[in-house]
């Protein structure tokens, strides 16, 4: 049997069970964005880990070194801000094959640092090896937040409302302009450098889980379809997500115009938006979402609603039901 | 310029100072087996993270999937143990060819099971990814120890004793006899066994980091030649090493004869014997050899001692000074 028939989840499940009784108490293991591991009596410890692997996550000519230092810190900061939690430190393993420049490496560090630097994030540790082909990079970031407020999958209750912290798909848009490309405007640019420089909401991260109506918390990594289904399996409740209220930049619109995308499909599917998907009590949100905009100096958007028990995700177009398969879009009744 | 001209280390100079002022006070960045950061009031933690990638540090098909499962873990154990501390989670990585299939990844994992379970520790997370064509492994693992108690490469002091708590070059052995297809006899096997299933000396860590006698430590990965000088540019201390002191085992002597291998070089500069090289206050060496040989039924073995300041590093075969060329032994006088 292969990987492919059971994919990455169905592998975790395989010997994720066999761990459980090794934690210690008050830990969490597998199964969130981010290990919760009990620090002193009034912090605890967040940790998390991405490998990003040359031609699977990256293709090394169509992104720059320093970009790519940035994107494989910023994927791991945010899984960090979607605990809610401050990152302390990051450790850095890369696997170098012999035909890249010691001048590539140093840019690829220049990214890295720049958003270190940012969240004033000290480099800890990490490893440096030889590569026989592809280069790789493996990034753990541990985070601190204060005991007990780190926002979990599983913490979603009837009747949240469903919010994201930006506009979705403009990475998966990137990505297509990229692969095919068509990088001749400045909305393309723009979009591009949504797939290529993600920005980890760091701080919107920290603040939101210091609000007592946010629930639920996790970053947008595979697209809001599978993200969402996450949040729903781990809190055992039913969604409706609107797609007329999904928001959707104008780049995105007017390039998906221009070849033929299809946007709705590109915002839920596209993944790699690394923003935050939220849970926040009703009669928190329209409260929580102001203070956040002027905090922030942009939206909360209200996409939807935490609905029963059913673990189940529905599509709205307005009033309208939609039909979506598994996996992506097939078609819309 | 490749890295080849300027090796890891000469790669990790050009970066690590930018990071060096992000550094949270009491925290300990890259240049030692681990970093330390502070936890609780009388805790701090240390992480380590090491990557193991397919053609470079393992071949597929001449190790066991339980193996390299079991090794993956053992490696950054041992980095943990080498710092003193109990490791209290672990989080792996690892990028997987599609030709691998899964009953393959359950054996490592099999393996990765047995080793945690030794010590209960939990893997607490981590990122299960497509690989374009190599099996790529990437371990973090976190360890607490009481505060200021851990051992850095900095601490030797003039006239500590050298010691290691293994026999060396068992593992180069074992690798040379892997890649020489000769594996038909017990011996052969048993020194195959010590590469492939090396055993990290957590306890024995633990209790080292416990005595006070006990100043510098760390793991020996790239052989003590050059392990050693880390310890030595750490400290800002010379070296002498006695050669006839060292401990070889009985099955690495009669291998090492019978196939014409030069016994020093596998000891000094083979490298991945995953025992513990430290430096002892010359008073306390005999009373803690002797515990240490109570407790673990194995002895702490004196090769030489700590000399000046030189931060150079002499060998000796008895009284008789050796010459041993930088990165290996080219001749001896």
């Amino acid at each position: 049997m292969y990987l492919s028939e059971i994919g990455e989840f169905g592998f975790i499940e395989r010997f994720a069970h066999r761990f459980k009784d090794l934690l210690c108490p008050n830990s969490m293991g597998i199964g969130d964005d981010c290990a919760v591991l009990p620090c002193d009596e009034n912090h605890d410890l967040v940790i998390t880990t991405d490998m990003l692997v040359e031609d699977i996550h990256f293709i090394r000519n169509k992104i720059s070194p320093y970009d790519l230092g940035y994107k494989s810190l910023a994927v791991n900061l945010s899984d960090v801000a979607a605990m809610g939690a401050r990152p302390v430190g990051s450790f850095l393993s890369v696997a170098i094959p012999e035909n890249i420049e010691v001048e590539c490496l140093d840019e690829l560090m220049d990214g890295y640092h720049a958003l270190s630097d940012k969240f004033r994030l000290p480099l800890m540790g990490g490893d440096t090896t030889k590569s026989p082909d592809k280069l790789i990079i493996n990034i753990s970031v541990i985070g601190k937040i204060e005991k007990g407020k780190a926002r979990l999958r599983s913490m979603a209750q009837s009747g949240d409302v469903i919010a994201v912290t930006d506009t979705l798909g403009d990475s998966a848009t990137g990505l297509q302009l990229i692969l095919r490309e068509l990088n001749s405007s400045l909305e393309a640019d723009w979009l591009i450098n949504r797939h290529n420089r993600p920005e980890a909401d760091v701080e919107e991260g920290i603040w939101l889980a210091q609000q007592s109506g946010v629930n639920a918390m996790m970053d947008v990594s595979d697209g809001i379809a599978s993200d969402l289904n996450h949040i729903l399996k781990a809190s055992k409740k039913g969604a409706e997500i609107d797609l007329k209220r999904l928001p959707l930049s104008h780049q995105l619109l007017n390039i998906a115009e221009k070849h033929q995308f299809n946007p709705i499909e590109l915002a839920t599917s596209g993944g790699e938006d690394y923003c935050l998907l939220l849970t926040i009590s009703p009669e928190e949100f329209p409260h929580i979402s102001d203070s956040f905009e002027n905090k922030f100096g942009k939206k909360l958007f209200n996409i939807g609603r935490i609905n029963g028990e059913s673990a189940k995700l529905k599509w709205f177009s307005g009033n309208r039901e939609v039909v979506i398969s598994k996996g992506g879009f097939n078609h819309f009744e």
